[in-house]
């Protein structure tokens, strides 16, 4: 039986605690909160992240980081993208050598648009080949839920992903594995401004075409980012990329799609920010993306439209697939 | 000024004539019953088909197909894929020779597994390269209303496609070119299945994860299914493909889709064909695609275990993404 740690007693990291606990392994969580970590062991309940969810027997949580990680076969990180760095900083020495370290996050940090693996390599010192990252449609209460779920584990290393996987799968749970690291962390943090964008003509009031159009066509300019970045273009089109994209589009819970509709109603960038309390990831990583892809010349005319609602330059009823064709009126435009 | 003519005034024929009329196109449209006719033309309205939208000027309707055939320049087909060979054996001696003719039909014919535009080619005597196919995710109420929309027309010849792109154009609708008939058609009959699909897991009572997870993995296999009969894989990454199945599947009014969901209610086959007055095309296409697929060697678990609950084989909640990762327990499984 393995012995896993998980770091990081949020939603995510509770959720994918029960499913490794599910799946048979003896399971540590680590939450920052000595209260937390007391109401998850005493009534099996984590009310502020998972409400109405028990959890089960096999896991066990603490608010001390070094005993969770004393003995793991294996290490998964699910803190805030922006905290990363600090925690390592904190407790890499106390990960047991050679063993996976895992993230479970989803987004770049802001300093440095580093991928979270990149973090965990830099400010851990852990080798590239024992880390590895899971993504996919992962709505964390559905899974919490044990409703049947689906994620992908990369790691440039196939035998690392592979071991991960055996331990990240259950009844319900199904872990496939692939080498593409990049394309399965990019596929995480792009599909967010693609569910801006979704948003935004969600909330002008247009419907299901407007939007299949916009998503469609969206995956496909994120996809040729991720490309010139080093990912495949098969992930983009798996459970990480399109899975993920769809998922988050049809989640009434996603901070995003909301951010995206409240602009499509007419609300300025700051109203946003301001009525949602929580920056949404998507808002902060437009700029960031926009750059890096000017800096390898891809085109992202979805992309630049939704940076010109944030901006005030364009109204929101004005983004629409005819727009992101480029300037071939004549019929020259070609369906990718 | 180009004039043209659209066959069939069901409530896609009728939304396409408002295109193209929108777009400039001096239009005839001809309506089976002279009732119709009569309607469209004195009160701008096609109240069966088409509640609430009002009919532009420069669309005429005549309920005989000759009239309405003669000086065209392009002409649209858009009756039911079973009736289409009926109709040009009627009429094809009335298309104006060497203009294009476009199929808006999305299906094939059960009798020979054809699709559209072979059967245009085959029982209108018309040359391929004269033949063009519109598809996209186009919910003809949306498109009615003018909400933004785009669509591929697809022929073997580039110049064919191109002209028609440009007369199906105009501020609310945008058509996009390529060259791959097998893809752009395979896509608005295959999506059906994966819709059936996802009607069904939506019927059993799971959520977006699994959805997703279908949705994705679906893509992948009837994609597998359309490049083994010669379409293009980009095709059906694109508008035809993925845009449609999203649009169908976010759509309450889709056949398949709502087939699906009785079935993962617990309805039976006949129970749901009953309830539905009409069958929807994906429960009439599932026996000759497996057919189809198994004569190509093609794996389809989605499709397959589609199959076994229709057959009653399965429970409608057996169906789940990790059902559909073949017989490798032990992580060799691989994202697409």
């Amino acid at each position: 039986m393995n012995r896993v740690a998980v770091l990081g007693a949020g939603s995510w990291g509770t959720t994918f605690a029960k499913v490794l606990a599910d799946g048979g392994a003896d399971t540590r969580l680590w939450a920052r909160r000595a209260e937390l970590a007391h109401e998850i062991n005493e009534s099996r309940r984590n009310t502020q992240y998972l409400q109405g969810v028990t959890l089960p027997e096999g896991l066990r949580a603490d608010s001390d980081a070094r005993s969770v990680l004393e003995g793991a076969d294996q290490v998964f990180l699910c803190v805030p993208s922006q905290q990363l760095r600090a925690l390592l900083d904190d407790v890499s020495e106390s990960i047991p050598a050679g063993v996976p370290v895992v993230s479970l996050m989803k987004g770049v940090e802001a300093s440095t648009m580093m991928r979270m693996s990149e973090v965990i390599a830099e400010a851990g010192g852990i080798d590239s080949d024992r880390i590895a990252v899971v993504s996919g449609p992962n709505l964390a209460l559905e899974i919490a839920r044990e409703e049947p779920t689906a994620a992908v584990v990369a790691s440039d290393s196939s035998e690392t992903a592979m071991a991960v996987a055996r331990t990240a799968r259950n009844s319900y749970f199904t872990s496939f594995v692939n080498t593409d690291v990049v394309g399965t962390e990019y596929g995480g943090v792009l599909k967010n401004l693609v569910a801006l964008a979704i948003g935004i003509v969600d909330g002008v009031g247009y419907g299901e075409n407007t939007k299949a159009s916009i998503l469609t066509r969206g995956l496909a300019e994120v996809t040729e980012f991720a490309v010139a970045h080093g990912a495949e273009r098969t992930t983009m089109h798996g459970l990480a990329g399109l899975g993920d994209l769809i998922a988050t589009c049809n989640s009434p819970l996603s901070r995003n799609f909301s951010a995206g509709r409240l602009l499509g109603m007419g609300y300025s960038r700051d109203d946003v920010v301001e009525r949602m309390q929580q920056v949404a990831e998507g808002l902060a990583s437009v700029e960031p993306i926009a750059s890096l892809a000017e800096l390898r010349d891809v085109r992202m005319p979805i992309l630049d439209q939704v940076r010109a609602v944030l901006l005030g330059r364009m109204l929101p009823r004005e983004i629409a697939p005819h727009l992101t064709t480029g300037n071939e009126p004549e019929g020259e435009t070609h369906d990718f």
